[in-house]
């Protein structure tokens, strides 16, 4: 099976994590986003939204989609350990609620507002007046997120839906990396936010830091910028 | 088994649609969302997010998020039939790659296209400017997003994933009746877009006109006003 990622995009980080942290067989094949790799028309023929993260299986066969790959991988390979998708019904429920819950919270929230004050992806334009119209409600939607997260989504529970991590909190761990790259502090006043990431982290690296070593120096820089 | 619902919800309509359509028991309870009933702390007992659709089960167990809720039905009922959301991994995994993008993709276009336009919701505030800024980068998402759906989720098969109807044609339908509630003609141009969205209706009534009595008088009442 080949992984096409690129370690820019969140989705893509949450996946490498995982298919290393569980050492499943794959090909990494490094989609160059800054030079426009998956916009060819060869990358289309891989993935027809021209999108990473994708897989291509062995014999040909295609998926596109983070969350829908982290499933199919759950019903491919039978020992990866249970707690990261669970199988009963329940357990595996909430997760579902969290996964689901994210994309027009946590990742329309911290993406967008990335993108608006980095002047990056097809959102940019928003930033022409940034302190009117539409950053203050990315901003809005992004600490509420935050906040759910921290009062939510936290309460009486080590991770997001269980005590016991699943992919729903790799998946959550990458997307508020991405309003660190602006100098935002997101654990200011979120004691809990602070430590469920440090618990994801110990869960899941070295992979987790490997991961990030280009987003860390993005975080370093943009700290320095602010002294 | 209770569900929580609005009929000017669209993931509320797909579900309602659904239940109907296998005839779950369940029992209907009407949230009226413009009278704020979802804001009341007793509605927040019910679903800490204060949004519908949502459900209590028989002892108590909630479950929020309209796919996530699917997925639970899906596994709980076993009698509904499989094309819904398939037991097949590959199948399975088609539908949840339809599942998974449409929340960046359907439902982020139509749904605040339609909030701008119609300025009701989190990103009415947008609207302030409806000529510059935001209102013509999701205006171009939503045509991206329909163009999508045209050329290359209905490529060569009579409903997005399969040639059978699954979940995903019926949350589809039920996000792209949002911008056709502004005046906007979404099957213009868009053949095969109108073909679907009557087999999606053929196949799912009299429930999912049932579920659309309010937004059919809304979208007519938004021709007339154009004429």
């Amino acid at each position: 099976m080949k992984y096409y990622y690129n370690l820019l995009s969140q989705p893509s980080r949450a996946l490498y994590i995982f298919l290393k942290l569980n050492n499943i067989p794959v090909e990494y094949k490094d989609v160059n986003l800054l030079n426009g790799d998956h916009l060819t028309d060869e990358f289309r023929e891989i993935n027809r939204f021209q999108k990473v993260p994708c897989i291509v299986d062995d014999d040909g066969w295609k998926l596109a989609e983070s969350i829908a790959i982290l499933r199919y991988l759950m019903s491919k390979y039978k020992n990866i350990p249970d707690h990261f998708y669970p199988s009963e019904i329940r357990a595996r429920a909430a997760v579902d609620e969290y996964l689901e819950w994210q994309h027009l919270n946590t990742r329309l929230g911290c993406a967008i507002y990335f993108q608006i004050k980095k002047k990056i992806g097809p959102f940019a334009a928003i930033s022409e007046n940034p302190n009117e119209g539409a950053l203050p409600i990315f901003k809005f939607l992004m600490e509420s997120t935050l906040e759910a997260i921290e009062t939510l989504w936290l309460r009486g529970k080590k991770f997001l839906c269980s005590d016991e991590i699943s992919f729903a909190d790799i998946i959550a761990a990458c997307e508020i990396e991405q309003p660190r790259m602006t100098g935002y502090d997101i654990f200011e006043n979120r004691p809990k936010l602070k430590e469920w990431y440090e618990r994801v982290r110990a869960a899941t690296n070295p992979h987790y830091d490997e991961a990030h070593v280009i987003v860390n120096k993005i975080i370093a820089r943009s700290q320095k910028a602010k002294l």
